[in-house]
């Protein structure tokens, strides 16, 4: 099961070395962390995504809430969310493929933000599903390299971060 | 000055907190870090945007390639690159201001990606400066929660990571 956890951080040195550690120190596979600015300036915003439990979801939640600097957790897993993921992908295309992938392209509303002679640079933002499926239909003609941002989630509607542990009970 | 620091390591628990502490210990401010997956299953790749000396920058890549488990590290400072954040931006919108919000989101070729009767989300990428500039657009408005990936980055043309240190010397 995915758990999209939203932690909101006071911006201090050691902060990340510390969440991080915990992950590890409970075994956790992290799929995914992102660390980013917020609009409050001193307060960073981390999106972790693991795969664990419900049990061991709320358990690294209640690990995380103790720890110094962490000001706020949240778990968007059964809360109604965006979620995205921004991939940059560079593909062999010579010019005879080129707009065989232009085409494919267009159809996942991908934009191309560099062209060589032989290659092109993708850009797309989707959730990870769709970004996966856009790796897997470029895969045939040649990955050159790809990077990903991992995902960053929001709870729909007007409210800020909730402040639930969006467990869907 | 900032550098783009490309990193290539291997999928094991514990580099991330290796790589965070390594910044830490030297006291090293971090803009903004990324993880995720790349093409080669089993190799993640790290963004990290620090603003540093080109000396100090220079000391954390040859402390970085000494680190266990780091296969490739690379400055994209000086290196014609791509690079991309991705914003989600939760705005007061009542309806009488929904119209003029939109303009806005259009100019920057934004998206709304969540509509209620007194909020937006808006999703965009670009790189941080733009970014910035349309958080400071939307902020009279009144903005209700804001997350970025923070960067993630390429070098263009068709080559893979540079070699480089992409010093630009």
């Amino acid at each position: 099961m995915h758990h999209t956890l939203v932690t909101l951080v006071e911006d201090k040195p050691g902060v990340l070395t510390r969440v991080a550690s915990l992950f590890r120190r409970r075994a956790f596979n992290i799929e995914s962390l992102t660390v980013g600015h917020t609009e409050t300036p001193g307060v960073s915003r981390m999106t972790i995504v693991i795969d664990s439990s419900q049990t061991n979801a709320e358990r690294v939640i209640a690990n995380l809430w103790k720890q110094v600097n962490v000001i706020h957790v949240a778990d968007l897993r059964g809360v109604p969310a965006v979620s995205r993921d921004l991939l940059l992908v560079k593909v062999v295309a010579p010019p005879e493929k080129r707009s065989e992938i232009m085409q494919l392209v267009d159809v996942y509303r991908a934009r191309i933000v560099d062209v060589t002679n032989d290659s092109l640079i993708v850009e797309t933002t989707g959730d990870e599903d769709k970004n996966d499926s856009l790796v897997e239909v470029l895969k045939p003609f040649g990955i050159i390299e790809m990077v990903r941002t991992g995902t960053v989630a929001m709870a729909r509607g007007s409210s800020p971060v909730p402040n639930v542990n969006g467990s869907g009970k």
